[in-house]
């Protein structure tokens, strides 16, 4: 079986993941994600994609809204929120609370972030290896114009206190310029057979990761067993807010820009039927271009497309 | 309407509290609440006693348990359970959560303990005054023997984690040496016209408060207008472990070993019609003794026993 790396940033990558653990051996999979979403609420530290992606592999996600855990409630939140607390704007559940809970007890006794991380995800259940991009902290940062209202807050202020709203000037990773990739990341990727970048946003998913100096020069000298997965789909997202992002960026709204952002690290880059017309114009930029329904209604399809993505990888 | 100071710990304190709103102006109330038992979970700090008071005067107290919020759920604790987490023994409530987590905010923002707790027993509609013993780090240590096991721990893990099993050998409210009595308790203190030691336990709830330097000293000037409530009922708690501890601390199991706690301090002490008996040999240790039924089933019997205690504090 093939060891593969994949590069995950929340709820599109917890989809593609339940896929790919059913095409390739969980146990050869090591998942680089994303940390510059992480928060510090209440004194807890609160950590979105690593938790979408152990909750989407442990099976304990909500699958029709994406985000958190099956069955979840939000009496402590909805309590926050009659308290007059500030950050209550951010709804943490019940159940999840517990996973932040944990995660603050074993930071404040010692582990390192990638520890902490391999002990919750164990604890879940889950057989792939999850690693945070790293171990130093990173905060996306938006700039952002909101009726001639201007600010410049954490991403989780712009995307859940905000709703996304105004028009976003500049997207900046905090802290990233002194991070150092977590223990694991550089090796995994040196030693990877495939490496699969799942269908994220390119901007504040896969985008910090990217940041992490050390982390792009090792992929681009992997860049000839790399394959994406497009997370735009007839020029709009699957889901979340990557169309208000990649302009600021200076990336295109489309299946090609979303290449762009990874530009000089792909072999190959899949696409989504709506696209096809896109496929000449990627591939002249490089990689090779797989066509399919990327659309992951269900973990057979997710398995189809992690299928799609990985052939591209080691061919 | 006189200026009352009230010592209290918990549940029982909650109990008598809301009998005292009853026949003072709430406003004219402080009450100095025991901080001893506050603990760090989960990076979060956890403060029993001023919780309970505050639930059982806003009116959010369950009755039955007599600790925690009504209404409670504890998902988050089953969650931190299932995940192994250490500290899950102590069983948070959802919403009791809540508190936990907007106290560590406001902590973490800079508030002291003392304006933190304003701020919350303000946002629960209290209307009485609370006050933390004070603003420093106190921690009620239990040294045990446990079936030839020893151990020295927090208050809580002998009470909450151990079940109050074993020999209880010593007490100890570490940090206790330096710490500060909160702003405004010995000002509360000198003020007051009337203060009330609220049925708690002698030794882990008023104890801490006593043991505060310069509130033993404060409370002995005071002596003439002071007046207490026996938390011992016929040689046992009303509720608690007060039995277990009591006789480490060198104190009899009784309403007279209770009154020797607070040697020095009283000019009246309330006790039940069961100890009408032991009324003489209190009398002759100081305080002038009221016999009353003294179990608070509900806010009118309260009522009923705070007017006894507040009547022989102004006498």
């Amino acid at each position: 079986m093939p060891k593969v790396v994949a590069l995950a940033g929340g709820i599109g990558a917890g989809r593609f993941l339940r896929g790919l653990a059913r095409v390739v051996s969980p146990e050869d999979v090591t998942v680089v994600v994303n940390t510059g979403d992480d928060i510090v609420l209440y004194g807890l530290h609160v950590a979105p994609d690593l938790d979408s992606v152990t909750y989407w592999l442990s099976g304990n996600m909500d699958r029709e809204r994406g985000w958190g855990r099956a069955g979840e409630t939000f009496r402590a939140t909805e309590q926050l929120r009659a308290l007059g607390a500030d950050g209550a704007w951010f709804g943490l559940g019940d159940l999840d609370l517990a996973t932040h809970l944990y995660r603050t007890q074993l930071l404040g006794a010692g582990s390192t972030l990638t520890e902490a991380t391999a002990t919750i995800a164990g604890r879940f259940g889950v057989q792939m290896s999850l690693l945070p991009m790293t171990d130093d902290p990173v905060q996306t940062h938006i700039a952002a114009e909101d009726e001639g209202f201007d600010y410049y807050a954490h991403f989780q202020v712009y995307w859940v206190a905000q709703r996304g709203r105004g028009d976003v000037r500049m997207i900046r990773f905090e802290g990233v310029e002194e991070a150092r990739p977590a223990p694991g990341v550089l090796e995994s990727i040196a030693a990877a057979d495939a490496i699969v970048f799942c269908p994220s946003n390119p901007v504040v998913s896969l985008g910090p990761i990217l940041a992490v100096p050390g982390i792009r020069d090792a992929l681009a000298r992997r860049r000839k067993c790399a394959a994406g997965v497009s997370p735009i789909v007839g020029g709009a997202p699957v889901q979340g807010m990557a169309d208000r992002l990649m302009p600021a960026a200076g990336l295109e709204v489309s299946a090609a820009g979303a290449a762009d952002a990874y530009r000089g690290l792909l072999s190959g880059w899949v696409i989504d039927e709506a696209d096809r017309g896109l496929a000449s114009r990627i591939e002249a930029t490089g990689p090779r271009v797989a066509v399919t329904d990327t659309i992951m209604d269900d973990d057979a399809k997710a398995a189809a497309l992690a299928r799609t993505a990985l052939d591209l990888a080691l061919a």
